[in-house]
Order: structure tokens, then C-alpha cells, then sequence
């Protein structure tokens, strides 16, 4: 094998989420891995530092769209409609994602230490969402709050997509999930 | 030294949030708090399981009282007022407590590992409470989303109450959270 693959890298998420699904993410070695990509453990280490990486390379993309569709909603705009063009951005990233999604989650949802990172995943996010509305002037505790439903949203909104079925777009229901909190906490 | 030590919890716990504080919680042993609290080791090891423990065995009493409340308050009553009767169960549990509670939150803010602590903490509260108002009636994704809330607006509150002026009491910083986040989110 050259040292050129034809995308190496998607190839290995695909076989790694497979064997995660199939062995469990603690029984799957990286040896494995690039033998059901049809590649070598070289390779596997030119994309990817350990096999846990494989599952959250996307979080930080994933961080900074949302980040920067907050950011760049127009000066006019409430902080909690930039947050809708922050979750309508991170939608579009998902699309034609959702099996590949699903197969994640089951790995995740498995695993304590991989619940642990996720929640790391969503603090971080948290933060930064927070930080970005404070750039655009929002102040303490709003843009703490903002930020914290935000991610409560997308949370709740990201599970009720991998659950619908596949015409229910995840834009729309993260809107559905936006709407409900508002409802939930509506003032009387 | 007799084997029944008066207040020894309470005394191993001050100690071990002093030298946090001094020497840094990973430089800190348990042959050093013990001595600063006048005890013996085995002493600390019949309260405690390690050293984190002394940081976190309030977490799940803290979980019991909020999900009590919640599950307490009167049918007729909303979720999200359900939630305030949780915000001010907790506020009554830390009277008197701030001094301890903002040495404790410095030594975690300091600690990566202790920062993932109390965010697993966190997202088990939430889910605690999600279980609480599902059992009240409330659906999915509204539960969820609730207790989502709930908890944001107890991690600003509580950090609201942490840097706010001794007078000002946690409740009512509660309730100030939570009517920013109703207002963040407000229905157009």
C-alpha cells in the first residue's frame, strides 16, 4: 500500500464505529481498526491520536460553527435568535449524518468515560457560546443563561433527531426544542 | 487518641479545604490533613474514601433535596415552579455555608479533574430531576428541557451567590437567575 490512501480518514471513523458497535469500544484495539479499513496502524496514527479521538474529532468544527454563526448573526438581533442561526449552521453540518450519528451515540451512551468527555465536549461549548455573546455585548448572568439553554437545546434537540424519523430535519427540531423550553419557562 | 473523635467529619473536611487551598489539592495528602485536623489517618479513612470524596460528599444529599422538593410541591403547580421550590430547598441547605462553599469552588475551578467531577455531578442532578417531573406527569421533551433549566439556573445562580455581597441571600439570587433565563428565552 502506498503511503497515500484514498480517504484514509473516513474509512477508519466507518470501520471504527462498526468494531465499537460490534466488540465494544474497550475490546477494540487500532489494530483492528485499520485492518477493517484495509489499512495499516501507521495510517491509523497519521489521522488519529488514540481511538477515542476518532469519536470527538468532529466537537470542535462542531464548536466553532456554532461559535461563529452566533458571532456573525446581524448587531440587531436578540442573543437568543443568534443562537437559532447557531443551531441552523450546526444543523446543515449534520445533514445526511444521522446513521453515522446514531452508531455514535450507542458507543457513547455505553461507555462512562466517553459520557464523561461528551459532557467535557458540552461545557466547552457552553463556555465559548458564552464568550461569543458577551463579544456581542450581552452581559452576566444573560449570557451564561443564553448559553446554557443553548446547549440545553441542542442536547435535547440533537436526541430527538436521532430518534425521528428520517424526513423530520434536525434544523426543525431544534426549533421544536427551542420552542418547548421557551414554553416551559414561559413567564406567567 | 479515643476512637470517637467529636465533630471529626466536619474538623477533616476544614482542614482538607485549608491545605487545598494552601499547598494545591494535588500536592495535598492525607497524612497532612488529618494532622491539620488533629486526627489520624484511619480516622480520615473511616469518613472518606480519598480526598476527592471531602470535595464531593455533599453532592448527592444536595441531588436528594432539590428532586424531594420537586417531587413534593402540589399537583396544580407548573414544572418550572416545581423547580423553585427545589431552588429554594437548596438555598436553605447552604445558609451560613459561603465562606466554605467559595473555598471549595476555588480549589475545583483550579483541578481539570475536578472540574469534570462536578460537571458529572451536574448532568446527574439533571437528569434526577428529569426522572422527578416525569413521575409528576410532565412528557418528554418537556422534562428534559426543564431540568435542563433548572440546572443552568442553579450553576449561575450558585455563582451569583458565590461573589455576591453577604447580604444578598441564595434564594433570591436563584429566583434572579431564573427570571433571566425566562427573559432571555421570552416568546416574542
Amino acid at each position: 500500500m502506498g503511503r497515500w490512501e484514498p480517504n484514509a480518514r473516513g474509512r477508519l471513523a466507518k470501520a471504527a464505529l462498526e468494531l465499537y458497535g460490534e466488540l465494544g469500544y474497550e475490546q477494540t484495539t487500532v489494530a483492528e481498526i485499520a485492518k477493517r479499513a484495509g489499512l495499516t496502524e501507521r495510517t491509523f496514527f497519521r489521522h488519529y491520536a488514540d481511538k477515542r479521538e476518532v469519536l470527538f474529532d468532529g466537537s470542535s468544527a462542531l464548536q466553532e460553527l456554532f461559535v461563529a454563526a452566533v458571532a456573525e448573526a446581524p448587531e440587531s438581533v436578540a442573543p437568543i435568535d443568534a443562537i437559532t442561526a447557531g443551531l441552523d449552521a450546526v444543523s446543515t453540518a449534520f445533514e445526511g449524518r444521522r446513521e453515522h450519528a446514531r452508531q455514535r451515540q450507542a458507543v457513547i451512551v455505553a461507555n462512562a468515560e466517553l459520557r464523561e468527555r461528551e459532557l467535557i465536549k458540552l461545557a466547552s461549548m457552553s463556555a465559548a457560546l458564552a464568550d461569543a455573546l458577551r463579544r456581542r455585548g450581552v452581559a452576566e448572568p444573560a449570557a451564561s443563561l443564553t448559553a446554557e439553554a443553548a446547549v440545553a437545546v441542542f442536547k435535547v434537540g440533537f436526541e430527538l433527531w436521532l430518534t425521528a424519523p428520517e424526513e423530520r430535519e434536525m434544523s426543525r427540531l431544534m426549533r421544536e426544542s427551542l420552542d418547548e423550553l421557551k414554553a416551559v419557562t414561559a413567564r406567567d
